[in-house]
């Protein structure tokens, strides 16, 4: 369970993006959240504002520049093959690291724990990624005790989540923790979602990986 | 199965959006189509070229408009609340039904149908639509032959999904159809998406709706 923190009503929520990340990490999660309409308040952040390209082409939109954005109840932080060069930015990471450590929640999706790692957030807590890039996942945060088998991890306020569709789960797990139980089932009934709600199930840890870069 | 047609190399694949476009009914298929990577070109196309907000607010950007976009290998048409404006929008639907009928594969999800049924593209043809608002979409096609359970429907070329989630299932489907079992299999696994396979079975079906609008 997160710490104790006050919400805001509407909940904020505010997604990073950055040059390649990939689509569903972000959009999966804010589908969850914004069939809460009226009472949640979306906000697309980034290094820069305006358009950014995903990793396949199309374009989303940051409303803020990260360093101007204010602290958020919910900071959700999405991979992509983009954090391969992310983990170098600084300037971009000094500022995630702000936004998250003002946030009530942070919940990364994917390799986005990675851009937390390298951050230096995730240090002495528990998370997870995806499962094909996870040995580089690793190496971004040393002090770190991930986990190699879950759907999502939670640790006080943090959520991470394995790869990519795994953050829809973590999404509704976490309007679970905010909102009820029956809430997150009548946003999955209505996005025609079966929700895998069992965190600790993991059916993509141990398999080959595929023939695809991540 | 597809009537025949001859595929581009890459794939072409056109997205539409309009104003409050549901997120995931547009970046879920776009997510496991592009993790093809470049065997397939996106595209997104609207009336208005530039940025078109969705139903919770995050923006799109579309490349070019719907009257001047080439034929696509695959058009993609999501639903959405925007929807209820759109199928009195005459001049949007006559551009996306000369869309559909030059496309080879046209696919929709959730009421992206009722578009599509609306611009009379569907007559005739057996097609789906998501589950809550199932009566409103089949009366924007009293010709078409609706089905009330399924998770995706295939006519010839005409590929329909229920609703929201069940577009990333069929456009699983689509690629079976297109790449073979294999491809598909690899796209889930890179997703960490457990594929809903069977189009007949439709979990969402014969429920009560949920208390909250579409």
């Amino acid at each position: 369970m997160p710490r104790p923190f006050s919400l805001s009503n509407p909940l904020t929520i505010s997604a990073v993006l950055f040059p390649n990340f990939e689509l569903l990490d972000v959009y999966g999660p804010l589908e969850m959240f914004g069939v809460l309409k009226d009472r949640v308040s979306i906000t697309i952040i980034a290094e820069f504002s305006g358009e950014i390209a995903s990793s396949c082409g199309p374009r989303g939109v940051a409303d803020l520049k990260i360093a101007d954005a204010p602290a958020a109840d919910i900071l959700l932080v999405p991979g992509g093959i983009g954090t391969r060069i992310e983990v170098e930015n600084t300037s971009f990471l000094n500022a995630l690291r702000i936004q998250a450590e003002k946030a009530g929640i942070v919940a990364s999706v994917c390799t986005g724990s990675a851009l937390l790692a390298k951050a230096g957030f995730l240090d002495g807590k528990r998370a997870t990624s995806n499962k094909i890039a996870i040995d580089w996942v690793m190496a971004q945060g040393p002090r770190v005790h991930w986990v190699r088998e879950a759907r999502w991890v939670e640790d006080e306020n943090l959520f991470t989540s394995s790869g990519v569709s795994a953050g829809m789960d973590m999404s509704l797990g976490i309007i679970e923790v905010l909102f009820g139980l029956d809430v997150s089932l009548e946003i999955a009934r209505f996005a025609e979602y079966t929700w895998h709600r069992d965190k600790s199930v993991d059916p993509f840890a141990n398999l080959q990986a595929p023939d695809l870069a991540n």
